[in-house]
Protein backbone atom coordinates (compact mmCIF):
# COMPACT_ATOMS: atom_id res chain seq x y z
CA UNK A 1 0.00 0.00 0.00
CA UNK A 2 1.46 3.43 -0.99
CA UNK A 3 -0.12 6.89 -0.26
CA UNK A 4 1.47 10.33 -0.94
CA UNK A 5 1.21 13.48 0.52
CA UNK A 6 -1.82 13.91 -1.50
CA UNK A 7 -3.23 10.69 -0.83
CA UNK A 8 -2.66 11.76 2.81
CA UNK A 9 -4.30 15.50 2.29
CA UNK A 10 -7.51 14.28 0.94
CA UNK A 11 -7.86 11.33 3.73
CA UNK A 12 -11.43 11.89 6.13
CA UNK A 13 -10.57 13.90 9.19
CA UNK A 14 -10.42 11.57 12.30
CA UNK A 15 -9.13 8.53 9.35
CA UNK A 16 -5.66 10.71 8.69
CA UNK A 17 -5.76 11.36 12.66
CA UNK A 18 -5.81 7.30 13.61
CA UNK A 19 -3.62 6.79 10.37
CA UNK A 20 -0.91 9.11 11.27
CA UNK A 21 -0.95 8.99 15.05
CA UNK A 22 -0.17 4.64 14.11
CA UNK A 23 2.78 5.31 12.25
CA UNK A 24 5.44 6.73 14.87
CA UNK A 25 5.34 2.86 16.11
CA UNK A 26 5.18 1.99 19.51
CA UNK A 27 5.24 4.90 22.51
CA UNK A 28 5.91 6.12 25.40
CA UNK A 29 2.87 6.23 27.76
CA UNK A 30 2.18 8.06 30.84
CA UNK A 31 -0.32 10.12 32.75
CA UNK A 32 0.81 13.76 34.01
CA UNK A 33 -0.36 15.35 36.87
CA UNK A 34 -0.09 18.55 37.73
CA UNK A 35 -1.62 21.48 39.94
CA UNK A 36 -2.67 24.93 39.82
CA UNK A 37 -1.54 28.01 42.65
CA UNK A 38 -5.05 26.75 44.09
CA UNK A 39 -3.92 23.11 44.50
CA UNK A 40 -6.88 22.00 41.86
CA UNK A 41 -5.27 18.71 40.77
CA UNK A 42 -4.96 17.66 36.85
CA UNK A 43 -4.24 14.18 35.02
CA UNK A 44 -3.57 13.73 31.81
CA UNK A 45 -2.75 10.70 29.55
CA UNK A 46 0.44 11.66 27.07
CA UNK A 47 1.97 9.28 24.30
CA UNK A 48 4.31 11.93 22.84
CA UNK A 49 7.39 11.80 25.26
CA UNK A 50 10.66 11.92 24.38
CA UNK A 51 14.08 11.48 26.14
CA UNK A 52 16.24 14.41 25.60
CA UNK A 53 19.19 13.94 27.44
CA UNK A 54 20.71 12.05 30.33
CA UNK A 55 22.81 14.96 31.79
CA UNK A 56 21.35 17.17 32.86
CA UNK A 57 17.98 14.04 32.79
CA UNK A 58 15.80 15.91 30.40
CA UNK A 59 12.61 14.45 29.12
CA UNK A 60 10.35 16.33 26.17
CA UNK A 61 6.74 16.02 25.57
CA UNK A 62 4.30 17.87 23.32
CA UNK A 63 0.62 19.35 23.92
CA UNK A 64 -1.23 19.89 21.48
CA UNK A 65 -3.05 23.55 21.77
CA UNK A 66 -6.55 22.42 21.03
CA UNK A 67 -7.10 19.52 23.43
CA UNK A 68 -7.31 18.63 27.12
CA UNK A 69 -4.29 18.26 27.13
CA UNK A 70 -4.12 22.52 27.62
CA UNK A 71 -5.15 22.27 31.24
CA UNK A 72 -1.77 20.37 31.95
CA UNK A 73 0.30 23.14 30.32
CA UNK A 74 -1.82 26.32 32.23
CA UNK A 75 -0.77 24.17 35.81
CA UNK A 76 2.88 23.48 34.32
CA UNK A 77 3.23 27.40 33.31
CA UNK A 78 1.11 28.29 37.15
CA UNK A 79 2.83 25.73 39.21
CA UNK A 80 6.33 25.17 37.09
CA UNK A 81 6.36 21.40 38.63
CA UNK A 82 4.76 18.34 37.34
CA UNK A 83 5.03 14.00 37.49
CA UNK A 84 5.30 11.47 34.62
CA UNK A 85 3.81 8.18 35.94
CA UNK A 86 3.97 5.09 33.77
CA UNK A 87 1.06 3.53 33.39
CA UNK A 88 0.28 -0.72 34.61
CA UNK A 89 -2.16 -2.84 32.83
CA UNK A 90 -4.11 -3.05 35.85
CA UNK A 91 -5.57 0.89 35.82
CA UNK A 92 -5.03 1.35 31.70
CA UNK A 93 -9.06 1.70 31.25
CA UNK A 94 -9.15 4.30 34.04
CA UNK A 95 -6.04 6.06 32.38
CA UNK A 96 -7.39 6.44 29.18
CA UNK A 97 -10.70 7.81 30.58
CA UNK A 98 -8.49 10.80 31.36
CA UNK A 99 -8.82 11.74 27.84
CA UNK A 100 -11.82 12.80 27.85
CA UNK A 101 -13.14 16.41 28.25
CA UNK A 102 -13.74 17.00 31.82
CA UNK A 103 -14.08 20.70 33.01
CA UNK A 104 -10.94 22.50 34.56
CA UNK A 105 -12.87 22.40 37.86
CA UNK A 106 -13.01 18.37 37.72
CA UNK A 107 -10.09 16.49 38.78
CA UNK A 108 -9.52 13.49 36.71
CA UNK A 109 -7.95 11.73 39.97
CA UNK A 110 -11.32 11.65 41.56
CA UNK A 111 -13.34 11.92 38.31
CA UNK A 112 -11.52 8.46 37.13
CA UNK A 113 -11.00 6.95 40.31
CA UNK A 114 -6.68 7.28 40.27
CA UNK A 115 -5.53 7.54 43.81
CA UNK A 116 -3.13 10.58 44.42
CA UNK A 117 0.05 10.81 46.52
CA UNK A 118 2.13 13.57 47.42
CA UNK A 119 5.75 12.59 48.07
CA UNK A 120 8.91 14.43 49.38
CA UNK A 121 7.28 17.75 49.45
CA UNK A 122 6.88 17.18 45.79
CA UNK A 123 4.50 20.49 44.40
CA UNK A 124 2.53 18.08 41.93
CA UNK A 125 0.66 14.93 42.65
CA UNK A 126 2.06 11.34 41.83
CA UNK A 127 -0.34 8.25 40.98
CA UNK A 128 0.09 5.98 43.94
CA UNK A 129 -0.64 2.90 41.97
CA UNK A 130 2.36 3.59 39.04
CA UNK A 131 5.37 1.59 38.60
CA UNK A 132 7.19 3.92 37.37
CA UNK A 133 6.86 7.52 38.81
CA UNK A 134 8.72 10.82 37.90
CA UNK A 135 9.31 14.36 39.50
CA UNK A 136 10.00 17.28 37.00
CA UNK A 137 10.94 21.23 37.19
CA UNK A 138 9.89 22.72 33.84
CA UNK A 139 12.55 24.11 32.30
CA UNK A 140 11.86 25.26 28.67
CA UNK A 141 8.69 25.61 26.51
CA UNK A 142 9.56 25.71 23.34
CA UNK A 143 6.26 26.49 20.50
CA UNK A 144 6.30 25.02 17.26
CA UNK A 145 5.48 27.48 14.97
CA UNK A 146 4.71 24.37 12.17
CA UNK A 147 1.50 23.23 13.77
CA UNK A 148 1.36 25.34 16.82
CA UNK A 149 2.35 22.33 19.14
CA UNK A 150 4.59 22.91 22.03
CA UNK A 151 7.06 20.83 23.23
CA UNK A 152 7.77 21.08 27.07
CA UNK A 153 10.77 20.31 28.90
CA UNK A 154 11.52 18.79 31.87
CA UNK A 155 14.04 17.93 34.34
CA UNK A 156 13.98 14.97 36.65
CA UNK A 157 14.07 15.73 40.24
CA UNK A 158 12.75 12.78 41.76
CA UNK A 159 12.30 9.12 40.47
CA UNK A 160 10.80 6.29 42.27
CA UNK A 161 10.36 2.80 41.34
CA UNK A 162 10.29 -0.71 42.88
CA UNK A 163 14.29 -1.52 43.17
CA UNK A 164 14.39 -4.91 42.32
CA UNK A 165 13.80 -4.10 38.63
CA UNK A 166 16.97 -2.04 38.26
CA UNK A 167 19.93 -4.04 36.40
CA UNK A 168 23.77 -3.70 37.70
CA UNK A 169 24.21 -1.40 35.01
CA UNK A 170 21.76 1.22 35.72
CA UNK A 171 18.89 -0.20 33.23
CA UNK A 172 15.65 -0.24 34.57
CA UNK A 173 13.09 -3.30 33.59
CA UNK A 174 9.86 -1.83 32.40
CA UNK A 175 8.65 -5.23 31.79
CA UNK A 176 9.19 -6.36 35.28
CA UNK A 177 7.58 -3.03 36.52
CA UNK A 178 4.89 -3.69 34.66
CA UNK A 179 4.82 -0.66 32.35
CA UNK A 180 2.49 -0.77 29.20
CA UNK A 181 3.54 0.83 25.91
CA UNK A 182 0.66 2.29 23.61
CA UNK A 183 -0.01 2.39 19.66
CA UNK A 184 -2.41 4.94 17.66
CA UNK A 185 -4.95 6.95 19.37
CA UNK A 186 -6.31 3.93 21.77
CA UNK A 187 -4.54 1.32 21.68
CA UNK A 188 -2.67 -0.47 24.57
CA UNK A 189 -0.01 -3.43 24.21
CA UNK A 190 2.25 -5.48 26.94
CA UNK A 191 5.71 -6.30 25.83
CA UNK A 192 7.87 -9.05 25.63
CA UNK A 193 11.37 -8.82 25.49
CA UNK A 194 14.22 -10.25 22.43
CA UNK A 195 16.83 -9.20 24.08
CA UNK A 196 19.19 -7.06 25.35
CA UNK A 197 22.74 -6.81 22.65
CA UNK A 198 25.72 -5.24 23.47
CA UNK A 199 27.17 -2.06 22.82
CA UNK A 200 27.76 -2.02 18.86
CA UNK A 201 31.69 -1.31 17.29
CA UNK A 202 32.52 -1.55 13.80
CA UNK A 203 34.39 -4.37 14.06
CA UNK A 204 33.15 -7.07 16.18
CA UNK A 205 29.56 -8.66 16.25
CA UNK A 206 26.62 -7.51 18.61
CA UNK A 207 26.03 -10.23 21.10
CA UNK A 208 22.98 -10.98 23.58
CA UNK A 209 23.72 -9.65 27.37
CA UNK B 1 13.64 3.42 45.40
CA UNK B 2 14.00 7.17 45.41
CA UNK B 3 16.93 8.77 43.86
CA UNK B 4 16.49 12.93 44.00
CA UNK B 5 18.49 14.96 41.64
CA UNK B 6 21.50 14.60 43.58
CA UNK B 7 21.50 11.33 43.37
CA UNK B 8 21.08 11.23 40.04
CA UNK B 9 23.97 13.31 39.75
CA UNK B 10 26.54 11.48 41.52
CA UNK B 11 26.00 8.54 39.17
CA UNK B 12 28.45 6.82 37.46
CA UNK B 13 28.39 8.67 33.61
CA UNK B 14 27.47 5.37 31.64
CA UNK B 15 25.10 3.83 34.51
CA UNK B 16 23.25 7.43 34.75
CA UNK B 17 23.06 7.11 30.75
CA UNK B 18 21.30 3.40 31.55
CA UNK B 19 19.10 4.97 33.88
CA UNK B 20 17.57 8.27 32.27
CA UNK B 21 17.34 6.43 28.95
CA UNK B 22 15.41 3.44 30.69
CA UNK B 23 13.06 5.59 32.18
CA UNK B 24 11.16 7.79 29.20
CA UNK B 25 8.97 4.36 28.59
CA UNK B 26 8.65 1.69 26.02
CA UNK B 27 10.30 3.95 22.95
CA UNK B 28 9.12 4.26 19.21
CA UNK B 29 11.91 2.74 16.91
CA UNK B 30 12.82 3.26 13.70
CA UNK B 31 16.11 3.08 10.79
CA UNK B 32 16.11 6.83 9.66
CA UNK B 33 18.25 6.47 6.04
CA UNK B 34 19.48 9.33 4.45
CA UNK B 35 22.00 10.16 1.73
CA UNK B 36 24.06 13.13 0.94
CA UNK B 37 24.78 15.31 -2.52
CA UNK B 38 27.37 12.64 -3.72
CA UNK B 39 25.10 9.63 -3.23
CA UNK B 40 27.17 8.40 0.17
CA UNK B 41 24.30 6.74 2.23
CA UNK B 42 23.92 6.12 5.87
CA UNK B 43 21.36 4.26 8.09
CA UNK B 44 21.22 4.99 11.64
CA UNK B 45 18.77 3.69 14.25
CA UNK B 46 16.84 6.32 16.57
CA UNK B 47 14.84 5.63 19.84
CA UNK B 48 13.37 9.27 19.88
CA UNK B 49 10.32 9.76 17.68
CA UNK B 50 7.83 11.26 18.07
CA UNK B 51 4.12 12.55 16.67
CA UNK B 52 3.76 16.05 16.23
CA UNK B 53 0.74 16.23 14.31
CA UNK B 54 -1.74 14.80 11.83
CA UNK B 55 -2.54 17.80 9.47
CA UNK B 56 -0.23 18.54 8.14
CA UNK B 57 1.29 15.34 8.75
CA UNK B 58 4.62 15.73 10.51
CA UNK B 59 6.96 13.81 12.91
CA UNK B 60 10.17 15.01 14.97
CA UNK B 61 13.12 12.93 16.37
CA UNK B 62 16.01 13.78 18.47
CA UNK B 63 20.08 14.00 16.97
CA UNK B 64 22.79 14.06 19.80
CA UNK B 65 25.32 16.60 18.70
CA UNK B 66 28.23 14.41 19.87
CA UNK B 67 27.45 11.13 18.29
CA UNK B 68 26.73 8.80 15.26
CA UNK B 69 23.71 10.66 14.19
CA UNK B 70 25.60 13.87 13.52
CA UNK B 71 25.86 11.69 9.69
CA UNK B 72 22.14 11.49 9.78
CA UNK B 73 21.78 15.64 10.36
CA UNK B 74 24.28 16.28 8.01
CA UNK B 75 22.53 14.65 5.47
CA UNK B 76 19.63 15.94 6.03
CA UNK B 77 20.68 19.47 6.40
CA UNK B 78 22.31 18.90 2.46
CA UNK B 79 19.34 16.56 0.64
CA UNK B 80 16.23 17.82 2.85
CA UNK B 81 14.83 14.11 2.60
CA UNK B 82 14.81 11.46 4.39
CA UNK B 83 13.41 8.14 5.54
CA UNK B 84 12.05 6.40 8.56
CA UNK B 85 11.62 3.23 8.60
CA UNK B 86 10.04 0.26 11.54
CA UNK B 87 11.98 -2.37 12.55
CA UNK B 88 10.90 -6.18 12.37
CA UNK B 89 12.09 -9.01 14.52
CA UNK B 90 13.65 -10.73 11.96
CA UNK B 91 16.83 -7.79 11.35
CA UNK B 92 16.95 -5.87 15.29
CA UNK B 93 20.25 -7.03 15.34
CA UNK B 94 21.37 -5.52 12.09
CA UNK B 95 19.91 -2.59 13.46
CA UNK B 96 21.27 -2.02 16.31
CA UNK B 97 24.62 -2.30 14.42
CA UNK B 98 23.95 0.63 12.44
CA UNK B 99 24.83 2.41 16.42
CA UNK B 100 28.44 1.46 15.66
CA UNK B 101 30.75 4.64 15.50
CA UNK B 102 31.27 3.93 11.22
CA UNK B 103 33.77 5.88 9.11
CA UNK B 104 31.37 8.51 7.32
CA UNK B 105 32.68 7.10 4.21
CA UNK B 106 30.78 3.88 4.65
CA UNK B 107 27.61 3.49 4.44
CA UNK B 108 25.52 1.29 7.19
CA UNK B 109 23.49 -0.52 4.43
CA UNK B 110 26.59 -2.49 3.20
CA UNK B 111 28.66 -2.46 6.81
CA UNK B 112 25.36 -3.73 8.70
CA UNK B 113 24.23 -6.18 5.74
CA UNK B 114 20.60 -4.41 5.22
CA UNK B 115 19.06 -3.94 1.78
CA UNK B 116 18.40 -0.58 0.66
CA UNK B 117 15.56 0.29 -2.06
CA UNK B 118 14.27 3.56 -3.73
CA UNK B 119 11.02 4.29 -4.61
CA UNK B 120 8.86 7.04 -6.57
CA UNK B 121 12.08 9.05 -7.19
CA UNK B 122 12.47 9.90 -3.48
CA UNK B 123 15.52 11.64 -3.16
CA UNK B 124 16.29 8.88 0.25
CA UNK B 125 17.10 5.55 0.30
CA UNK B 126 14.65 2.94 1.96
CA UNK B 127 14.85 -0.20 4.39
CA UNK B 128 14.33 -2.94 1.76
CA UNK B 129 12.66 -5.33 4.59
CA UNK B 130 10.89 -2.72 6.81
CA UNK B 131 7.26 -3.25 7.31
CA UNK B 132 6.37 0.41 7.17
CA UNK B 133 8.13 2.93 5.24
CA UNK B 134 7.63 6.91 5.56
CA UNK B 135 9.35 8.81 3.10
CA UNK B 136 9.85 12.83 4.80
CA UNK B 137 10.82 16.41 3.39
CA UNK B 138 12.32 18.27 6.11
CA UNK B 139 10.38 21.46 7.23
CA UNK B 140 12.49 22.68 10.89
CA UNK B 141 15.64 22.02 12.36
CA UNK B 142 15.45 22.87 16.49
CA UNK B 143 18.17 23.48 18.42
CA UNK B 144 17.23 23.19 21.88
CA UNK B 145 19.80 25.26 23.55
CA UNK B 146 19.40 23.35 26.94
CA UNK B 147 21.73 20.48 26.17
CA UNK B 148 22.93 20.94 22.41
CA UNK B 149 20.31 18.57 21.23
CA UNK B 150 18.08 19.34 18.21
CA UNK B 151 14.66 18.56 17.03
CA UNK B 152 14.46 17.54 13.72
CA UNK B 153 10.52 17.94 12.29
CA UNK B 154 9.38 16.42 8.82
CA UNK B 155 6.30 16.20 6.59
CA UNK B 156 5.14 13.20 4.98
CA UNK B 157 5.74 12.51 1.90
CA UNK B 158 5.26 8.67 1.07
CA UNK B 159 3.91 5.87 3.54
CA UNK B 160 4.48 2.17 2.12
CA UNK B 161 3.10 -0.82 4.36
CA UNK B 162 1.04 -3.84 3.73
CA UNK B 163 -2.61 -3.07 3.37
CA UNK B 164 -3.83 -6.02 5.36
CA UNK B 165 -2.80 -3.99 8.66
CA UNK B 166 -5.26 -0.87 8.23
CA UNK B 167 -8.27 -0.85 9.97
CA UNK B 168 -11.61 0.42 8.80
CA UNK B 169 -10.98 3.73 10.72
CA UNK B 170 -7.59 4.19 9.46
CA UNK B 171 -5.95 2.54 12.36
CA UNK B 172 -2.44 0.46 11.72
CA UNK B 173 -2.27 -2.76 13.34
CA UNK B 174 1.56 -2.39 13.92
CA UNK B 175 2.04 -6.02 15.71
CA UNK B 176 0.46 -6.94 12.67
CA UNK B 177 3.23 -5.43 10.59
CA UNK B 178 5.75 -7.08 12.82
CA UNK B 179 7.00 -3.72 14.15
CA UNK B 180 9.22 -4.01 17.87
CA UNK B 181 9.94 -1.04 20.57
CA UNK B 182 12.74 -0.61 22.78
CA UNK B 183 13.71 0.53 26.02
CA UNK B 184 16.73 2.15 27.00
CA UNK B 185 19.65 2.05 25.50
CA UNK B 186 20.38 -1.43 24.02
CA UNK B 187 16.75 -3.89 24.77
CA UNK B 188 14.02 -5.32 21.69
CA UNK B 189 10.69 -6.15 22.67
CA UNK B 190 7.99 -7.57 20.97
CA UNK B 191 4.24 -6.36 22.37
CA UNK B 192 0.89 -8.45 22.87
CA UNK B 193 -2.19 -6.16 22.38
CA UNK B 194 -4.27 -5.51 25.68
CA UNK B 195 -7.38 -4.13 23.88
CA UNK B 196 -8.39 -1.10 21.36
CA UNK B 197 -10.79 1.17 23.33
CA UNK B 198 -13.66 3.41 22.39
CA UNK B 199 -13.22 7.15 22.48
CA UNK B 200 -13.15 8.53 26.43
CA UNK B 201 -16.15 11.38 27.31
CA UNK B 202 -16.85 12.20 30.48
CA UNK B 203 -20.34 10.77 30.99
CA UNK B 204 -19.87 7.40 29.21
CA UNK B 205 -17.86 4.36 30.46
CA UNK B 206 -14.64 2.99 28.41
CA UNK B 207 -15.42 0.01 25.88
CA UNK B 208 -13.19 -1.94 24.42
CA UNK B 209 -13.57 -2.01 20.33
Amino acid sequence: MHLDRKNIEALEQRYRAALINSITGFKSLALIGTENSKKQSNLAIFSSLVHLGAHPPLLGFIVRPDSVERHTLSNIEENGFYTINHIHESFYKSAHQTSARYPKEQSEFDACGIRKIYRDNFLAPFVENSPLQIGLEVRKIMPIELNQTILVIGEIQHLYFDETAIAEDGFVDLERLGSITCAGLDAYYTTKKIARLSYAKPDRPINER
